[in-house]
């Protein structure tokens, strides 16, 4: 896996549009490998901070370009790419807009003639945000989505398949409104779930928050994010969010009655036991059972079923490099790898994901080494 | 942190009722100290196989003994403590049921003599079940809840604590209703959303999951845990995990709502914006962002803000051990770790969290080691 060179050569000048997180990193990888980049924001500081950073040069406005990303935020995606189409008739022109039926909506209702638009979805964030975050290989092994238009050119849609494998990335091609349902599925209901469980917590007594494992801890982890950006992308992609929202009240719902059924159950003197709710409770977790199946593991392919070797590790500095050390010196690959803290304990638990016919080897071998293994 | 022979030794001769992962595991931690250790399971099978993995020695129901740990299915948690409560009068019981209130009732609805009775939950499991997944250091680092009476014995409360220190867990003292409340929170609330989105992903289309990330993968981990057991666990806290369920519907039709309106706006000729929709998605956000910083860090201290230093990391035997070394070289204490892999991409990206103060200094180290450090 690495940023593809010979890519980046064949697109020609790149003019990026809005020199952000996104914007600023397809410079920067872009630039690695040759490929002369025009800059263009509406800010004159974040321009040159971009060209500072090495994102590329601004535009003069007197070049000739082949390709033009519009990374600027979503809310004005579809009017700068209505512009730079006008401006530029014969380049392509892409975006990097999280949601992508509202821009061809927009561009469509603005009579915008889009043969040599091809929109697009690289999915790849840091929870920093602005060129001082940009990075050339932030895309490095993330997928980009292409919605080409049907009636669209399709040397235009190899052109920006060529900018996602210039960056090391997975090109992946989905119609618009495909894409848009996508990732409400996987990535703004996620979002919105993990909000929602972690704003309970908000009032909690500490005593009880002390209690946080680790499932809450993972369910949890992006409710860090930009409450303003996630507003925006939640807007942007409102119908598909509520849709897939509405599937998840009505589950809710039906376990909230079985648990409300289940907590008046011991009161009920001679009335109607709470018939079928444990089974609406389990209904719902083997549901989920199935879901998370789905999930594809490592490399994209098949989820494997991993064995996990626990090891204690004491927190001084070394400690991780020589049982990872010791792990190479078994000859054993790891799939996934877990640290994990316990309260109120200077010592982690590290879970090594290995094949399940190496498992038996690499415990034997990390106790002979004097590991203690969590057998 | 280890277990404690010495807390293990002052406990007397204990008896262990029900031994599957939690019964076993306790007799295994206990023996391993020298405590001797009494089995009963109404299984012949599960017995034996208990006393094969060394847990202890089936009780031949002769000796006195100082302490009984009552470990078997929730739903006859309460029965078999009253039956022990009456059977050892001089001994403490204890149980290990993830649920205390039910117990409780249960109890005293049978009149039992509670003094000699202290509510336990030590906060530890797998995803394997029975003996054969047991081990004696289960509790190592663990929470482990205790819920004595008001009206209880001291002493007992003593001993119990002695369990769980001898066991390496850490004993937190809470009545049993805020125990209750807490896991309601902390457990049963992240286990039910897990499943809940989880479960959309059944008949989603494969190449919807094909662009699942880490915050889809992380929100859904814990889905894939037993639904017969979940089932019961969260039949037995039915009221407290509804009445947070409750909150969270009420906080997830805000955010449908405020969805619908803006799915709607375009369409709206003439009509009212979707006034204050932004906001309330923005708030719900804003909301998880507070209640996830209340979440105890490593060590259970106060969340510390960590450094992140990203490395690629070549799937190959041995990768790891490398970095940990080249890591450990740099002389840098690993706060946390995280191995992420790209679909359809034969490499991980490495996260490593450190002290901010640290970070340059580490990125500058591995980059002169020969990695890819992700600036």
């Amino acid at each position: 896996m690495s940023l593809d060179p010979t890519a980046a050569l064949e697109l020609g000048t790149v003019r990026v549009v809005g020199t952000g997180l996104l914007g600023a990193s397809v410079g920067l990888g872009l630039s690695v490998s040759g490929t002369r980049v025009l800059l263009a924001d509406v800010s004159p500081t974040a321009l040159a901070l971009a060209r500072d950073l090495g994102a590329g040069v601004p535009d003069p406005g007197r070049e000739p370009v082949g390709l033009v990303v519009v990374a600027t935020p979503p809310d004005v995606t579809a009017t700068v790419v209505a512009e730079e189409l006008k401006a530029h008739p014969d380049a392509v022109v892409t975006d990097v807009a999280s949601v992508k039926e509202g821009v061809l909506a927009a561009l469509r209702a603005a009579g915008a003639d889009l043969r040599q638009y091809v929109g697009g979805h690289p999915m790849a964030g840091r929870e920093r945000s602005g060129a001082v975050a940009a990075r050339g290989d932030l895309f490095l092994g993330r997928p980009w989505v292409l919605s080409p238009l049907p009636d669209g050119d399709p040397a235009a849609t190899s052109t920006v398949r060529r900018l996602a494998l210039a960056l090391g990335a997975a090109p992946v091609v989905m119609p618009a409104d495909e894409h848009d349902q996508a990732v409400a599925l996987v990535s703004h209901l996620p979002q919105v779930a993990a909000s929602l469980v972690a704003a309970r917590l908000r009032h909690a007594p500490d005593a009880a928050v002390a209690l946080a494992g680790q499932g809450l801890r993972d369910v949890t982890r992006i409710a860090a994010g930009d409450p303003a950006l996630w507003a925006q992308i939640l807007a942007a992609n409102a119908g598909p969010v509520a849709a897939v929202l509405a599937e998840v009240r009505a589950d809710l719902d039906r376990v909230l009655a079985a648990l409300e059924a289940l907590a008046q159950e011991p009161t009920q003197d001679g009335g109607a036991p709470a018939v079928g709710a444990r089974g609406a409770v389990a209904r719902a977790v083997a549901d989920g059972n199935l879901g998370r199946e789905r999930i594809p593991g490592k490399h994209g392919g098949v989820p494997a079923r991993y064995a996990v070797v626990t090891v204690v590790i004491p927190d001084e500095p070394g400690a991780l490099g020589t049982v990872f050390a010791d792990i190479a010196a078994a000859g054993t690959n790891v799939e996934e790898v877990a640290l994990e803290h316990a309260p109120g304990r200077a010592v982690g638990l590290l879970e090594v994901s290995v094949l399940p016919a190496v498992r038996e080897h690499l415990e034997e071998a990390l106790a002979a080494a004097g590991w203690h293994v969590v057998a």
